[in-house]
């Protein structure tokens, strides 16, 4: 007898105040969203910006009570984390709010869970590295306001963290870690190097890629209990919109966005892109090239990208350097929708469809916007491919969305093809 | 000195279950969402099916306390709602789950507001016809399942009410009546009689037509507060979004939909494009078909549609009947939009694009799925002309969300181009 296939898909989106100004927004939406006593969630280069400062007067001018824990680390650790839920239950907020990148946003949405939920992080963490306990009821209100145009944290369930001591990303992840409401404001993008924004946005470009070229939701065993739903449910006719659009903005404007700190039209269109690709993949899900980005951030820290205080990976350089290799790989599973990827990624017909037109309109792109070349940039080598490969294959959560299952050994040739783009 | 532009828009979605078998997870849904003690709000006619029965059981089955109110009326009136409330009053749940067409799960918003709020139903009704009081909190939690591909209520903050003494629809309009959740599954349509399909169907077109094709957000003035920002906003690249697919669903599938009740795919797109067309309504607004439609549906109850129980102007033919025209009007405020969304209806290229190319697409659409030719089909005649206009333009609320504003004489005119669009 062959086990039912699943029928049904879910979709939310956190709600979204979108434009330049919207910042201006803060204080009132944090009010009306009944909080009192807020505590702001930053990291310590935001902290320094005058945006950080405007958002705390916002927030006492409607009448708050409000801490800031300023000390959230690009790429999370289970150390900073608890650094950030020990800071919250000391200030006992009833409300936060998170402003900066995704490392920020998920900082916040720990310390709510914990704060809300108690307990340590580890028990929520997914399986099998943590305990995968789930929080039972949803957490205090949380105003998301990201300045980056990548994560798309602020529409998604998941926080991710660094665990350098088993050399492994991993993450926790539920609905009720959604935000309950962000403000999207191209203008909080004006001071980020191009660097950032290269990085941010192929990160959301491989998030809407991964998505609209995840496993079908349809072809999902159908689970016993709606409890038992995955998080990543595999592509499905409402994540397909979100991922589609969020792809023809990063063909569309990517390239204009890292040139000019000044093409706020274009950093706007990547903003919003990140949110809807988060929502996108928020639904369907990501796959091969998150689950190799894990083993490549975590494993070597000497790669030195153009704006970012340290020596480390940037997330969306981890992701980008395996997805022309990857989607090479998943092709024959789905033809016509990686054909449909590199069109809107080119922005026009294609003039030789073939397995290699996807791979090749990300490799235009990251070169144009000044992405490193493969692995070898980042500091890899052959010796580093076992390791690469253990790292990628416990991500078994990620991998079993994408659309054709790698083996072990496909997965080693998809990261050997990786080491040069170009 | 000009007043300066909006530059923000929201876009807020209530999380959508999706598919086949969907409603077998009513029980679940309810409990999760912290019910304990539910009202049930349905209409007669879908009391009687063993849906109704099916989904009692569940609530009972997920340990809630059921409370059954089966009389709410297809266009709901001022009188219909207040013994919906108090029968709520009465009965006091802490949670609502609706079942039916827009009308009941309208109703239950209203219910549910009144309850959690008190009051009479008229202050709360937009002005200047009720005094548009505000809810200061969210309502109790309300798990809306539709069982026609129409109205979209599942995903709008908007419930709809008709004052016959008045002779005129208005509505009660805030973000905090979206329902909590929202469980839309194509196997309910399937005893939909083939008229009802069709109208409801329409309704989705002009839902994500006019919303595609309203003012765009960043022309309207920007509002003192962001508690002044209205809810239909106009035209914005999310709400772009959910109506380009929704028009899609609408081209592609209505036909099918209409022709088969077995063809729960065709039903399916048309109950997704229902909720995205939803979506996209709430946050870009309906304008000039939809202000039409409130006298056309006020004035005369004599049109005997096919599926419903009495005599009266089902609200999909009451909106598309004046389409063809409106859309002509409005061509030249923005005609490449207008031409894209009869590309879209049309499922490919125009021929000879034109201003007629989406009346032409429309009324194929309208004739092929049986509606009224237009407003004589309907009962009117020149006579009513004066009585139609006048109900028009007191819904100056949409018509501020037109891409041209109409002047009297304008409403006149399209309303006499609508007697026969055949």
């Amino acid at each position: 007898m062959t086990q039912p296939t699943e029928t049904v898909f879910t979709m939310e989106a956190t709600p979204v105040k979108f434009g330049r100004g919207a910042a201006g927004e803060a204080g009132w939406e944090a009010a009306r969203l009944g909080m009192r006593r807020v505590l702001l969630i930053t990291d310590p280069q935001v902290a320094r910006l005058p945006l950080a400062a405007d958002i705390t007067a916002q927030l006492r001018a409607a009448g708050l009570d409000v801490g800031v824990f300023d000390r959230s680390r690009v790429e999370p650790t289970l150390e900073s984390l608890e650094e950030a839920v020990a800071f919250a239950r000391d200030f006992a907020p009833d409300g936060f709010v998170s402003l900066g990148g995704g490392s920020s946003i998920d900082t916040a949405k720990v310390a709510n869970l914990l704060l809300t939920h108690g307990g340590e992080i580890l028990e929520y963490v997914n399986a099998p590295i943590g305990a995968g306990r789930k929080p039972p009821t949803p957490l205090r209100p949380h105003l998301a306001i990201p300045t980056t145009a990548g994560s798309g944290s602020e529409a998604t369930t998941v926080a991710v963290l660094d665990l350098p001591e088993l050399k492994v990303k991993t993450g926790i992840s539920h609905r009720y870690l959604r935000p309950s409401q962000a403000i999207v404001d191209p203008e909080l993008t004006r001071s980020a190097p191009s660097g950032v924004i290269a990085a941010a946005g192929l990160d959301v470009v491989c998030h809407a890629a991964e998505s609209y070229l995840s496993r079908p939701y349809s072809s999902r065993p159908r689970p016993g209990s709606p409890d038992e739903r995955p998080p990543y449910q595999g592509s499905n006719p409402v994540a397909d919109v979100w991922s589609a659009q969020a792809i023809r903005y990063g063909g569309e404007s990517l390239r204009r966005a890292v040139a000019s700190e000044d093409d706020l039209e274009a950093r706007g269109a990547m903003m919003l892109g990140a949110t809807m690709a988060g929502v996108g993949f928020g639904s369907a899900g990501v796959h091969i090239p998150h689950a190799c980005a894990y083993p490549i951030a975590g494993l070597k820290h000497e790669y030195r990208a153009e704006g970012y205080p340290r020596a480390f990976v940037p997330h969306g350089f981890s992701v980008i350097v395996t997805a022309p290799a990857a989607f090479r790989f998943t092709f024959d599973a789905l033809p016509e929708r990686h054909l449909q990827v590199a069109e809107w990624l080119s922005g026009g017909p294609l003039e030789n469809p073939s397995p290699d037109s996807l791979p090749h309109a990300l490799t235009d792109l990251m070169r144009d916007v000044g992405a490193p070349s493969g692995l070898s940039e980042l500091g890899y080598s052959e010796d580093d491919l076992p390791a690469l490969v253990a790292g990628a294959m416990k991500q078994q959560r990620l991998l079993a969305v994408a659309p054709k299952m790698p083996s072990e050994q496909e997965l080693e040739e998809i990261l050997r093809a990786s080491f040069h783009n170009w």
